[in-house]
């Protein structure tokens, strides 16, 4: 079996999606479930984008040790430097260098001469492999690129010293076939490409980047990139969990194997998906919520007959087990800290401590509380950072009635300190309560996108609402679950809000030590 | 260039899916709107499952035109002659017909030697021949048959009479190339394959259905099929809009054209959505909210240089146009109905009138009627119906506080056409909504899933709540959207009960009809 490295860029291309707005915390977060999952190579960032990519890039290089961590750099001086300042407390520095090579961006976006593209590939390689023992080049819109140039610029970044050359699908363009056979064409014809890794990276614009990836991998490549959930920009990466799971069903026809831990990719699916506000559709292969429903009653009578029938993947190989009732009412402390350490979860014992109040307090509403109830609970008080002072709701009360018109009243505690009651009228009860908080941050606030769902089953599920408005013109993503709508539509409202209180606090900061 | 035939199977195969049930009027404006998108074939149901799917396969054979309608029978004569009532009045009478070919199937499932299996599909063909011009015969779970059976089997088809020979991957196993070169064995070796139509089917378990399906093409298959969104059992089948449109932007290597109205793919996938109450995740290919936002820092510097460096599919090929502000509070009714005109909506005077008072409605609450809005509410009007008596909400009132026991309150039309009133309380806003109306219902209501996501953008936007739940055991889907997330949440509630009252109405009928 050959050994196929997965590289994750759910930090990085995944990130830079319209909507999503991670903070340091829950970087952190995934990354540590992305070295759970068994990802070979984890791209945290892009350091030298913003301060708060910085930071993340660094904090997770320190933290994360059974997979390498690494950051994207242009081919700029400045980029490569200040990525090693974020990347050096790694256990394996790495770092990913591009430049595009394609006639229409050379021309258009660089502005550059194909030969002055290779000379600055070739610099910019030279100097990272100055700090970084792991260098990969990216050729950037690989597939819209002439093959023969293609070819000269890799056996220079080679010789450069690149120790991973990846040929991105940069547009979503290519067919299975034509993919496959560029990286035939590299693999015979780039001098040094077998002393190096050669990598593939899909973007799914026309619903092939999963068959593309595989058809990389049955032509030479010995490592994908991809996102979890394939989140990313436009129609997203390839969804790596896709690839993880073909190849493991598939071993007969690929003859490869990823390393992935199959059994943490329901875990590492949600949280991601809960963390970036980014729904998966119930029919999405391996992790959406029908991947596995058999409905029909032909398919069902198959099934109790001889799953096989009809099953090729089971639930519980990518660890979606049945959700039991875990936790009571009566269950007290002990019983927390071992459910919540059975999970996975590795908390402070202040943060265990705050879980336990708010599951204590849910417990008081809620008949049963599931595991993803837990789940939740525990990720929120992991994400949850206290890095500035932000907008605390106290209390929030509502007055709807189809024929009067809705009110909302809330009590919250601002940045300075005080406590404010405001109170506002809208069309409908959300408006009336979106009115109310308009007033007390005291800014333009302006809906872009609003949804709530249920956590788990029963009338009595936490909901989760996630918001993404702008809010004097700069836009962010706020989530947040409680057990009412209401509560939790108000408290993301707030969410959103504190994002780019604690963004700019943090920005200041950065700047008054820069002085 | 070669034409693929889309056949459409987003009313059979999309709608056996989990938590999707669609009413007659529902389907039927689905199938009008497949019809508009250029679809060679609308598999409109599955007659001798039900009679609601009797009913509506029948009424969608009556009404389309442009487009052959068919239906799915197993091997069995009273299934054939079942769909032959249903199909009969269509302008090309169509069937589509099947049994499984894959030794697990023949087994477990069939309990039939593969000689029984030839028998039984030979049977079928010629029965269904003596009264369909058109016949097409599916081998179930070929892609885990044996080759050579699969050869015979299709030699005796053909011979039989089948117009059409269709080659599903049922569980979504193959790979690319297998599929492929699959087709192109069939081709050689098969007896009078080129005289019928040849069809891929293509399941994305592993998310390889897009690339499978254009395998299949490249290979010889001239019809395939698929769903709108790519709904289905599991996760689904393949996309067709991906197919379009793959096939458009790289006709260059396909070769192939497809017949698609591209322009309609964006109201397709809406509607199908909002009726089938599944949702579009913002990173699916073509019709994701997301699939042209180009976020990064990198890729906007590249698109205002040349749009061509980042973008390979433009939003107006898919008529993905920007929402205008179109109408106000000030719109007359001529206004209004020019633009459902222009919407291409087809209403009776009745159905105008009835989306003009609740225009009219909206219009007093809400700024801006967006075309999204126009949208929701002509389709509700469109695929209302008032086969039964059912319930109807006449107001709502609740009284939410963060510390106070929230309290709801309903006014509503029983079936018997009573009006009552009943309030109940909950631990939340919607939970105390949805006690209240269990009271109502007189029934055992538990909530499988529930949701609300705003239609447009703005802090009063309409929201569109989806619910599922099961009453007194049966499970059906409700949806509602309204300008107020808890009237919309109790609107849907009662469409979910609403949807078994009619059904079991029409069941109460025909049994009626059949004495």
């Amino acid at each position: 079996m050959r050994k196929i490295d997965i590289f994750d860029t759910t930090l990085r291309d995944g990130e830079q999606s319209a909507g999503i707005n991670l903070n340091t915390q829950e970087k952190l977060e995934i990354a540590r479930q992305l070295e759970k999952y068994g990802v070979s190579i984890i791209e945290a960032g892009f350091p030298a984008s913003s301060p708060g990519d910085f930071e993340a890039v660094k904090q997770i290089a320190g933290t994360v040790k059974n997979s390498i961590v690494t950051g994207l750099a242009r081919s700029v001086k400045s980029d490569i430097e200040t990525s090693w300042e974020a990347l050096k407390g790694g256990v394996q520095p790495h770092l990913h260098t591009f430049i595009a090579t394609s006639p229409i961006h050379m021309q258009y976006k660089l502005n550059k001469t194909p030969e002055q593209v290779i000379e600055i590939a070739v610099e910019s390689v030279k100097l990272a492999r100055k700090y970084f023992p792991l260098v990969q080049w990216s050729a950037e819109d690989a597939t819209r690129s002439d093959r023969d140039f293609l070819v000269r610029i890799m056996n220079e970044v080679i010789k450069a010293g690149a120790t991973t050359i990846n040929i991105p699908d940069t547009v979503g363009y290519a067919s299975p076939i034509e993919y496959g056979s560029l990286f035939r064409y590299l693999s015979e014809n780039v001098r040094g490409i077998e002393k190096v890794k050669l990598s593939a990276h899909c973007h799914d614009d026309l619903g092939l980047a999963t068959a593309n990836t595989l058809a990389a991998i049955e032509n030479g490549a010995t490592q994908i990139e991809g996102t979890i959930n394939g989140i990313g920009e436009r129609a997203g990466n390839v969804a790596l969990e896709e690839i993880a799971v073909a190849l493991h069903i598939r071993c007969d026809y690929y003859q490869s194997e990823s390393g992935i831990v199959l059994k943490e990719t329901k875990r590492t699916s949600q949280l991601v998906s809960k963390l970036t506000g980014v729904v998966i559709q119930p029919n999405k292969a391996i992790v959406g919520k029908n991947a596995f429903a058999h409905e029909s009653g032909i398919h069902q009578d198959g099934m109790l007959k001889n799953p096989e029938t009809y099953e090729i993947i089971t639930p519980d190989l990518i660890g979606d087990v049945a959700t039991e009732l875990v936790l009571g009412k009566h269950s007290g402390r002990h019983a927390f800290f071992d459910r919540a350490k059975q999970m996975g979860f590795q908390l402070s014992d202040e943060k265990l401590n705050a879980a336990f109040v708010a599951f204590k307090k849910l417990a008081d509403r809620k008949k049963e509380i599931t595991e993803e109830d837990l789940f939740v609970l525990l990720t929120d008080q992991q994400v949850q950072t206290s890095e500035a002072e932000v907008y605390e709701l106290e209390s929030v009360q509502v007055q709807y009635g189809t024929s009067n018109i809705p009110t909302a009243t809330v009590q919250a505690k601002t940045p300075s300190g005080e406590v404010e009651v405001v109170s506002s009228t809208g069309a409908g009860s959300v408006e009336a309560i979106f009115n109310t908080l308009e007033k007390l941050v005291n800014g333009k606030v302006h809906i872009i996108d609003y949804r709530v769902s249920s956590v788990s089953k029963g009338r009595d599920a936490l909901g989760e609402a996630v918001i993404n408005l702008s809010f004097n013109d700069v836009i962010s993503t706020g989530r947040n679950a409680s057990q009412d709508v209401l509560e939790a539509s108000a408290k993301a409202y707030l969410n959103a809000i504190n994002r780019q209180i604690v963004k700019a606090h943090y920005q200041e900061q950065r700047e008054a030590v820069a002085q």
